[in-house]
């Protein structure tokens, strides 16, 4: 069993975040700055770059990028360059570095050979000292204090608010996200009491569940990533993330009634993919779980709905907030720790 | 119990696969007017779309084409363009559409609307009549013949080599790589006898097992995603994919002594930490199976080495096959029919 304060630190993160995300609202003046030096690159090629969470966040981003501002963004590969050797031409792209602490060694090595080829690269970062900083040529700081839970909360919200903003700076619409991000936050503020109550029934009805299948698509597919890493790294579920569409190309032969699927559903174009996915899934017998926005749009063993964000492309801000909830309140029914889960370090350095 | 037939087109098709793969190393003329195509572009991005073993194929691009011929390519997103709306420019960008039937309807979508916005696309697909073929600037004909099983096994191989010859093309290594590949398929011509035997203790042994994580890194990672999606869709294994690193940043918090962990080894600077991953893996008393050409330079408790392809590109040719051939006795031992999987059509329509 746990000690009494398991999951302590998990939980009071999960908490801080509609602080941490008003405080990134108002750093108008950063992120202006490095939304100019885009808009100086001509239509640059975003190159995002992150592992574990932060690489889910980045999955946000390659959809924030092309809704907001209409560029390519893509997850780039670390290994490439940095293990692989590749010599690719870099100039004029724009690397987005995410790193927590800032000290993920190949995430360093990354920008430091990306701006010797003349890359414009951004440390989007908790760690304004850290050695990602420097190498970078500006940083944007998340800014939401230390986080000391293994598994990570707040600086996820806090890199697809970032994700979100630095698009709507480029594409002169600083303001409109900057706004919609607080009145997103004090709608977080005002939904965490509630939310939480919803989830213990769920999280008992999932203590001897061993894996899961996770289904989004577009923005929320980021999401499905994330919800997906906190129960493989708090609650040991073998949880996979699919686009509703990966679903149909195979993966629903595999589904039966004991295998679970939790439904991510956005109020966006990507909701009937969701819809239908959902309705495979459950004539394949699986019980399934909905969440997000459009939750109350499908009906599920149990559903969680999300309040609207104040923009569309903020949603995945408060739609993964149930997610971390769960993670905290099954873990703690398991009886384990989700402040130090067992085998993972909070900066992974392996290469 | 299935029909005494089941599996027998899914494994003739994997047995087709030496012929198929010869073949694709003699055309040359269409392979080098593509790859003047590309170059004339300047240095172009290569966008690879796909969906399912298309979309496994497509990990490999990234790093062929980045290895090969020093550029940039991305698995791009269909659903931004087809089904958010985004507008992105694409001139001077490449399209790769990657697509079995060429009949996918949002492979289509997209490629004709890249066409419109002044992209130059080309087909890669089995059926040189099919709507994409018509879209599209350009066709690579997989020339594999009728894939009649619905879980792809030569085209995905056809896929692989394909995306390693055009780089080749690009780079002025044609030739090389066109020899290379009729040499890998009489490797594996030479190989296929033997390997099939090595396969059935462990299909007996995973009858039972429900969930797997299947570990690599680099351009072996295609590989890891095809074996995970040959096991969920023919043996309904819930196996997720994941690189070397991923598996260090919270998913080794899920591993136990009845979750086990296949790891591709390739021969390649990706080695190392593949060795690492089996050895956090082995720490939390998973049961490991070893695959690849490096396989032999880790302890599995099954060990399955592949033979060296003639150039290390073209490893991911010849290192599926075994995962193959798993999926098809797994299938038999569980008594499913991995020709027919439930739930499954060969065109996937669903948008």
């Amino acid at each position: 069993m746990p000690s009494p304060g398991a999951g302590a630190l998990f939980l009071v993160e999960i908490h801080e975040q509609p602080a941490a995300l008003a405080r990134l609202a108002s750093r108008a003046a950063d992120l202006e700055a490095v939304a100019a030096a885009i808009r100086r690159l001509g239509r640059p090629l975003i190159r995002i770059i992150g592992h574990g969470s932060s690489d889910n966040a980045a999955s946000f981003g390659v959809y924030s990028f092309g809704l907001i501002a209409g560029l390519t963004a893509l997850r780039d590969s670390i290994s490439l360059p940095v293990y692989y050797g590749a010599e690719i031409d870099l100039r004029g792209s724009c690397v987005l570095a995410l790193s927590q602490s800032g000290r993920t060694p190949d995430v360093v090595e990354y920008v430091r050979r990306a701006v010797t080829q003349g890359a414009y690269a951004v440390a989007i970062t908790n760690e304004v000292d850290s050695p990602l900083a420097e190498v970078a040529d500006a940083v944007l700081p998340l800014s939401v204090g230390a986080e000391r839970a293994l598994a990570a909360t707040k600086t996820y919200t806090a890199q697809i608010a970032t994700l979100a903003l630095l698009p709507a700076y480029v594409a002169g619409q600083g303001e409109l996200y900057s706004e919609g991000l607080i009145a997103t936050a004090e709608t977080l503020r005002a939904w965490l009491p509630d939310v939480g109550a919803t989830l213990t029934l769920l999280a008992s009805q999932l203590c001897y569940t061993g894996r899961m299948l996770i289904v989004a698509r577009g923005p929320e597919f980021a999401t499905a990533r994330e919800l997906a890493l906190k129960l493989l790294e708090t609650c040991r579920i073998a949880a996979q993330p699919l686009t509703a569409t990966e679903l149909a190309h195979g993966p629903v032969a595999a589904l039966d009634p004991l295998f679970p699927v939790w439904a991510i559903a956005g109020a966006d174009a990507g909701l009937q993919t969701v819809v239908e996915a959902v309705a495979r899934a459950r004539a394949a017998g699986a019980t399934v779980i909905v969440s997000g926005e459009a939750a109350s749009s499908l009906a599920g063993a149990a559903t969680i709905p999300v309040p609207r964000a104040a923009l569309p492309l903020l949603a995945p801000v408060l739609s993964i907030v149930p997610g971390q909830l769960l993670a905290s309140a099954l873990a703690r029914a398991k009886g384990l720790d989700p402040d130090r889960p067992a085998g993972l370090a909070k900066i992974t350095v392996v290469p």
